[in-house]
């Protein structure tokens, strides 16, 4: 017999992607930035103060909230610091959404979304992407008739990498009456020249809610380090009340800081990721594969239909040592989710997958 | 206006101890270990992989569990790892509780207890300590009646330190129906002469759920790291179901493996503490307080009746910036909870208590 509740026994939970630790894999199937964290975070760790590990952290990360308010033009009242972005998604559900009422939320997108709505006893309404991935048509209308209490979409797209303009964000949350979480968690990657700046919104929407992550955009996954940006009432509770007091730990406090400050060294892994990314995508679409303009650090690559299937592609690079993403979900199963990897890996990508597909 | 549900929006949330850090401050307000880190552990630190900084951690912390496991007799499946104590409470709320449903707790204790179980929508039924802060008579049957589907207690207790036998605690979780989560967050500290062993009783009892940290006895407060013990089938739908996917960053699973490994330096620091212990109550009851015997790494001392208030003892130690902790309960009003300091924290917390209560 088991003690769990009902809700948790028949929810599945969600998998997380293969984590092989082996040298010479070449990891392209969790979206990690393929370059090292900067020097002056490797520096930090190294000049952690035993006593800082001996004590309570501080409790609201207020060093850190203080620099992160200051690069995005906000206040401190605006930013709370979370561990990993997993815990974000999991702290605006469980803060505004009522168990039985509607979380709504576009599929395919990040799995967890609707893992973690069930978790909490949500009614979560999938509501199909557009076929060029962006909104669906009347977005904002369908979730104010399902009385969503919150709706959460990823921008730029996952797993397309397709971006929504910050234009199309602006009228999306002033049309929703529930709260918008937008997850940016590869909002890094976004090529500069489109302009794109959703956070200039949080002034004008009170029902904003912004998700930053260092996992993807200062190579710090292993870090589990992200932040919320909002309105202060949104913050707030999530601060005050609904997050585990000591939420954020000494070390991730002071290595996110640090990050934060060294942005120009993040920065330019940004760059390197976006011209890998043009290479990647020319190279992928030369193998006759479908590939829409990412803005991310992946590339969702649709395999040329009567040809080799995207499972036995992904299971052939498996067996290669080079480990991509493939979901077993309907409008996924011709395709495959491929994190931009280093130019050697891209190479050795693009070799083998022209191996597979002639075969 | 907010967007936060009713039942986050009327509770006050946890408040922390303060976490004063500038040098000079004796502070004994939130149970620390006086003692550093080993040093294993921060070379430990030293030697992080930025690569393991890169990618995301192992994500079931399996080195750890391993590890803990064989210290304790267990098997890896008996043992799962969270991001500090606390998330273990949250896990174990969210997981075997119906929001409406009965958490039994034991007051006081604990004060995240009751917000956590409130933030959630349980029904927190809190039972009155004994006045040796021992269990409540006839507590399993009171939890039974009120048909508690998790009953947490502290042990040793806090905020008085007394400990339970592992032999009334076999009773207790053997007469509940619902799940026991029993926080040893100070079980570290007990003095091996009493014999106490609770972990030997999850072999028998399947509903047992055991806390541990290594905030306190492993001086590592700032690190956010704790395990929880218990039978497959309570672990098990927590570590793959509501526990945050990568809940443990890659650093803290590293040092916390270290510092198990190195248990016997973490074990000098118990005994030191011990003795410290000892000396300091014999101290605090040569100056008219009453003391009960702590297995823990503090005391709760009663100020004697009719001299200064113990609010003003607390605010006069602040004065002079020393920290205890002072609790506006009703029984607790005329208590202090000291924590264990170094011996030379503790000459200077009797000194200037004596200088107090003289005036």
């Amino acid at each position: 017999m088991g003690y769990e509740r009902k809700e948790i026994a028949r929810t599945p939970g969600y998998k997380q992607g293969k984590q092989p630790t082996d040298a010479g894999v070449v990891k392209l199937n969790t979206n990690e930035n393929p370059f090292p964290p900067c020097r002056a975070v490797i520096e930090a760790l190294h000049d952690i103060d035993p006593e800082s590990l001996r004590r309570y952290p501080p409790p609201f990360a207020d060093a850190f909230r203080e620099v992160a308010a200051g690069i995005h033009g906000l206040r401190p009242e605006n930013v709370m610091a979370v561990n990993g972005g997993d815990e974000l998604l999991r702290l605006a559900i469980t803060t505004f959404v009522d168990p039985g009422r509607t979380i709504g939320i576009i599929e395919p997108s990040y799995l967890l979304y609707r893992v973690l709505g069930e978790l909490h006893g949500g009614r979560v309404v999938g509501v199909e992407a557009a076929s060029d991935w962006l909104l669906p048509r009347d977005f904002a209308a369908m979730m104010n008739r399902e009385k969503a209490q919150l709706t959460i979409i990823v921008n730029p797209h996952a797993p397309s990498g397709v971006l929504t303009s910050d234009v199309a964000l602006a009228e999306l949350a002033t049309r929703l009456e529930g709260v918008l979480l937008l997850d940016e968690a590869y909002a890094d990657f976004v090529d500069p020249s489109r302009g794109y700046n959703a956070l200039k919104l949080i002034d004008r929407c009170d029902n904003l809610l912004v998700l930053r992550s260092l996992s993807k955009g200062y190579s710090l996954a292993g870090l589990r380090f992200g932040y919320g940006l909002g309105a202060q009432g949104l913050i707030e509770p999530m601060l005050t009340k609904t997050r585990d007091s000591y939420n954020v730990d000494a070390v991730a406090q002071k290595l996110a800081l640090t990050a934060l400050k060294n942005r120009d060294s993040a920065r330019e892994t940004w760059k390197k990721v976006r011209e890998e990314r043009g290479r990647l995508r020319a190279a992928l679409i030369d193998l006759g594969m479908l590939v829409p303009e990412s803005e991310s650090n992946f590339l969702l690559a649709q395999i040329k239909p009567g040809a080799v299937s995207a499972r036995r592609v992904y299971q052939e690079l498996e067996n290669r040592r080079i480990f991509v993403r493939y979901f077993d979900h309907p409008r996924l199963r011709d395709h495959l989710r491929i994190s931009i990897g280093t130019v050697e890996q891209n190479d050795r990508l693009i070799e083998e997958l022209k191996e597979i597909l002639k075969g």
